[in-house]
């Protein structure tokens, strides 16, 4: 496999006021397309620190990604680096001038001011990406038979240029070997489990087939990755091995592809024309979100409360009062009745309520924190989950949607 | 400054099946009490790749933070690999072995297996850090006089370990020197504006103190961080500078800490016992989640409707018809009626309405992708919103999210 390495500049990177979400992205994107990542760094905005940086990672790999360091304030320093590092100098590039007018004029609105035109500079040695979404321009520099790619750190600009421009340069330039994943969702069994069930399985994989143990919030993921010169070769022993697979684990399969149980979710009930609703207290809109930040949720999707207080569990829900009295917030009964009062409300084929104890606080000896209960309901049946998590809050809060999207699979695999 | 490195283990990170939220919080610690990150690597889970990168970091910092590579698969090479570096052998440490015991009898509830023994042993040359989240300890050693410390990949038990045991160890070890850090957010100008408008405030500046450029989602984070020896010196002039700098950008001021809006919200809400509902359409639950993530926000949220449908607008927020049809469901009117309704449903003193086109699809010529409408309202008054947003779905909902947040201070400053 050729190798990659991925460079992010940035002092907010070494602050840790930003959480690196570029290189996932990056990293993705080279993976799918036949590259392997080897490193990947972030360094300060500093020219001797890039500097070093690229030195170093173009020993290793022959294709260099950086992100970050283009922005407009002064602290910016990687474009003079460039020049430096790759021989030339800083010229106003004319395309990248026109795109950076076009957006002033008619986006923002606003005249440009020098900082904004020195935007459009870019070293004479380079060739340019054009920026759809922003006024930095990526650049391509060649240097020794290794392919540097610097772009801008702004996700949405960033992940344009990489997906219209880089990957295809790349393949253009370093004609990969096929490689292929296939991945497995599983829930409800360890990592240490599922390992000790594959000890055979593994040591009979072909050397060119690789198996990925990634675990998450309680689910865990199997990823075969396979990578070889035969494409056909590669195609049949990964199927084969992916239907081994599939068969070993098959009391814990929840899905066959990489997608996220909100994607499962969204495609079962948009292929049956099935709507949805939910009513969730501990979870906080959190499941909803997980939903609607899928294009096109609207055409199942009716919609949710988020019914913090027993008063809005009574007056939207009609939770019963002896319901609440009798049981509690945080009670089968309870989710059970949010479930059903959502399909009413809602008008919707199926519900889905979650009712916890999120913590630090609000845990008593009978009902500790971490106590949450689920239901999952259409207009025939429903499904009960209790569970009983142990990490802080916001753990608590995904898993807690999780565990109440495949309750919600479940139901409708019935 | 004394530096520290990074050392992020594991396959999943270079693949980018995992986004690294770790290394943001080791740097956030080891910033916050006196040390500066110089450099972060992801490294593969390759016995090479991980040697490499220990012997590289310890070049150039004193402080080595490993996280990863530690679990109980058999793709895991970390612990051989630190025997073979810090020179000694693997042995089962007893006080790890007894809360691996200890965890699976009350808390998974399985009998133990020879690979969970494993999760206790450690190289005979480390002392081990208690991990009191799950089975893998942490571990540190000492070579030349830097000091390594490797810590288990899951946040929840980094976080706990780095908290309550590694920052305590590094600052007796190395002492640092006192760090100082002064935050502001800004709202309604760009990096660059803000830029030309402190170049005076960032030329006079001692040489001690910097000044960072946080852009996030439309709002910026302006950050003073100074280092001196001498701490009285280092207050006044951090304060003084701190002082300057909201003077210069009073116009745009939002907050003069560097707290979330959401938790500046809370603060507002708490401190004033007023509570709060929200009404969502295009955000799909997020301004819920956010403020719901918040531990302690049951004492004012009392709830929210995420009304994805106009029919669930018009069943539980008394959305009119009529200003429906005339005006759309993305429109001022139609925010206005939300915000009120949600007073009217949840009985609380403010509330928060969003209806937008977050994309890709549903824009039309006279209502793009990006065209949003915030309401934020109490029984007195109301302030509406309209943005203009030109991002990706994800970053469109973000945006509008901190937005609404942002007009709710607003409203709650009047």
């Amino acid at each position: 496999l050729i190798k990659a390495s991925i460079i992010t500049i940035g002092d907010e990177l070494l602050i840790g006021q930003v959480i690196d979400t570029n290189s996932a992205f990056i990293a993705q994107q080279l993976n799918a397309n036949g590259f392997a990542v080897n490193r990947r760094v972030a360094v300060a905005d500093e020219a001797a620190a890039i500097e070093q940086a690229l030195t170093e990672e173009a020993k290793q790999s022959k294709i260099i990604i950086i992100t970050g360091g283009l922005g407009p304030t002064a602290d910016d320093i990687t474009k003079p680096l460039l020049c430096k590092y790759f021989g030339g100098k800083l010229i106003v590039n004319q395309t990248a001038l026109e795109n950076v007018q076009y957006i002033f004029e008619h986006i923002i609105k606003r005249p440009l001011t020098e900082r904004n035109i020195k935007q459009a500079e870019v070293p004479d040695v380079c060739t340019i990406l054009q920026n759809k979404n922003g006024t930095a321009p990526g650049m391509v520099f060649f240097k020794d038979g290794v392919c540097f790619v610097s772009m801008p750190g702004v996700p949405a600009e960033m992940k344009n240029m990489m997906e219209h421009d880089v990957i295809s340069l790349l393949k253009k330039e370093f004609k990969p070997q096929p490689i292929m994943h296939r991945t497995l969702l599983l829930a409800g069994i360890g990592e240490s489990t599922v390992a000790d069930l594959l000890v055979h399985f593994e040591a009979a994989l072909p050397t060119y087939i690789k198996l990925a143990y990634l675990p998450n919030y309680g689910f865990l993921r199997l990823r075969l990755t396979g990578s070889h010169t035969n494409e056909q070769e590669l195609l049949a022993k990964i199927e084969s091995a992916f239907a081994d697979l599939q068969f070993l684990v098959k009391e814990n399969l929840v899905a066959t592809n990489d997608e996220p149980l909100e994607k499962i979710i969204f495609e079962l009930l948009d292929s049956k024309k099935l709507t949805l609703s939910t009513a969730e207290s501990c979870t906080g809109g959190f499941i909803a979100h997980l939903i609607t930040a899928q294009a096109g949720a609207s055409s199942f999707f009716e919609g949710g409360v988020v019914c913090y207080s027993n008063q809005v569990k009574k007056d939207i829900l009609q939770v019963q009062e002896t319901a609440l009295q009798q049981n509690g917030a945080v009670s089968e009964a309870v989710v059970i009745q949010m479930a059903e009062g959502a399909l009413q409300q809602f008008k919707t084929d199926y519900s889905l309520s979650v009712s916890g104890i999120m913590g630090p606080g609000g845990g008593t000896a009978e009902k500790p924190v971490g106590l949450v209960w689920i239901c999952a309901a259409n207009q025939q049946k429903h499904l009960t989950l209790k569970l009983n998590l142990r990490f802080n809050r916001e753990t608590n809060i995904k898993l807690s949607a999780m565990h109440a999207l495949n309750l919600l699979r479940t139901l409708m695999a019935q």
